[in-house]
């Protein structure tokens, strides 16, 4: 049995599903991949948990399910994220900090000190990644450590572990994807329910699809930062935000939504990878095309020379099902650690 | 550079589609994957191309091209597929021969053989796989060589590497999916463009999308084959043939999908694996499901504890499209020999 220790970044939704999931697997991890996970520290902003023999996961979720921090934690130490990480020997930090969509931080950093220590790092922040992506990267070859985060662009969705570990000789020329749940959602209302904007984004707001401030998703934003992500990884490209040309769905009425449907269409954003232009628009997608989804689904399509076309749908979202790509992601570390 | 040597047997459409790539992928494998792949032999029905420094594939390719067979090439011999096994020193078999959907032969006498020689297996062989995969797989593991068929089910779909490399946390609890292009386009051009059964068929065939004999895929029986490979891979079954319940889409009339049409679903053919029951049969999708897709598309929704919903789509067939999978087997083989 192999043990690898883990310095987990971030206690939010995301971390916390990570350490929920880790409970319920720990079984399966055994029997299946031969590996025991442990997780010897995890920061959160004000401080955080330290055991080398392994932090008490239940724990640390009930005080949070409770309402309350993590300093009433027997574990705790009134220590950074950074202290933490020198700190302990965990061979991989899991990076799931909320960063700032506008400055890619706090994430960026966090992630830049875990590989100038030598960490391999599995991230989900997609901000972090969409701002510093080439020089983390190249910061990670040159300390022949890991990079990976597959969580940060797709949620669930298997994109770069799928063209990397699924489409080996293929070269993928362009794709086109739907990269935000929230959105999809509200076009879908609009065209399914007859709602117009305004009311499908409350609903979305309602159900906890979309932010109070949902700005980022409805503008568009969201899905840039996704796509400059999937451009530099998949096609070797050091594209930032601003090279991402982004008009979001505000400008989407009922009636134009009822008119391409009527004609056979659905308007979905479409964020899309064409030559070396990177776009994020509403787009027509003809009925039985495999981007018109419904709901919160996100999908990719993927055009290449040799499969031709390879579409994927998933969750772009979630708790649990985020954990499926970060997992994917710390596993394939594991393996080389 | 590594060099990995290939026995070819088959050089029917799968197989011509395989030399003709390498061709034309050379460079890219060298930098790419620092990989040169070596054809060093050749199998076809009434004799075999041996040369143990590379079969010159251009010719080979030229000689049918011209309608000619390959008794015109220098590297002939009049030896049989098993005796090529024997013969040559190729690590891998790459084994795509059009086997008898009834029996699995003579595909599945070829992958016995060149497991019991001790060479890794890539096959695009559904009949072969659908008919022996518990014996075949156990052959492998007790000779610990690898039996890889991600093209045997699916085509250029990655389903089974996407299971292995990418959901390695999930548990498939489920699945559903189109896994036969030419009925998938028949239900099409029956809801879309109105037509019956036969004139669908009538044009499916003008196409070159069904065979002159459709029975096995407008029966459900081609989709049933790849359903037992699926459910014996991904769930750990053992599943053969007589296990499925088939009905296929001869008794779906055009006014069944005009009305379905209206209701807002669509009719496809839809395999799906449900505890321990396998089945294929007609099924009523709504409109913006991810396995509402159109034409010749093929698509499988896993449904797993963790990710929950992952749908792939894409092409189940093709000379070149098929390659996409079973050169992913092979790179996968080619990192361990």
């Amino acid at each position: 049995m192999k043990t690898v220790k883990v310095a987990l970044l971030g206690f939010g939704v995301i971390g916390r599903g990570f350490a929920d999931l880790l409970l319920k697997k720990q079984d399966f991890l055994r029997k299946k991949h031969n590996l025991e996970i442990k997780v010897v520290g995890i920061g959160e902003y004000n401080g955080c948990l330290v055991n080398d023999k392994g932090v008490d996961l239940k724990t640390a979720l009930d005080l949070r399910e409770k309402g309350q921090w993590l300093d009433k934690h027997k574990d705790w130490k009134k220590i950074t994220g950074k202290e933490l990480l020198e700190k302990t020997d965990a061979e991989v930090a899991v990076e799931v900090v909320p960063s700032n969509i506008k400055t890619g931080e706090p994430g960026a950093d966090l992630i830049e000190a875990a590989l100038k220590n030598g960490r391999h790092v599995v991230s989900s922040d997609k901000c972090a990644m969409a701002h510093k992506f080439t020089k983390l990267k190249k910061l990670a070859e040159s300390k022949d450590v890991r990079l990976l985060y597959e969580a940060s662009a797709g949620g669930a969705m298997p994109l770069m572990s799928l063209a990397r570990e699924c489409l080996q000789i293929d070269e993928i020329k362009s794709l086109q994807g739907i990269l935000n749940g929230t959105t999809n959602y509200i076009l879908t209302k609009m065209q399914k329910g007859g709602m117009d904007l305004q009311t499908a984004l409350r609903e979305a707001q309602e159900l906890g699809y979309a932010e109070a401030d949902p700005t980022y998703d409805i503008e568009g934003i969201d899905a840039a930062a996704k796509l400059v992500i999937l451009a530099n990884d998949l096609m070797g490209m050091e594209k930032t935000y601003n090279d991402v040309e982004v008009s979001g769905i505000t400008q989407v009425t009922k009636e134009a939504v009822a008119l391409a449907k009527k004609n056979g269409y659905s308007i979905k954003l479409i964020a899309e990878i064409s030559g070396s232009s990177l776009s994020v628009r509403p787009k027509l997608v003809p009925e039985g095309h495999p981007l018109d989804i419904d709901g919160s689904l996100n999908g990719v399509m993927f055009k290449t020379d040799v499969a031709r076309d390879v579409t994927i749908i998933g969750r772009g979202a979630g708790g649990l099902e985020t954990q499926s790509a970060i997992y994917s992601d710390l596993l394939r570390v594991s393996a080389i650690v």
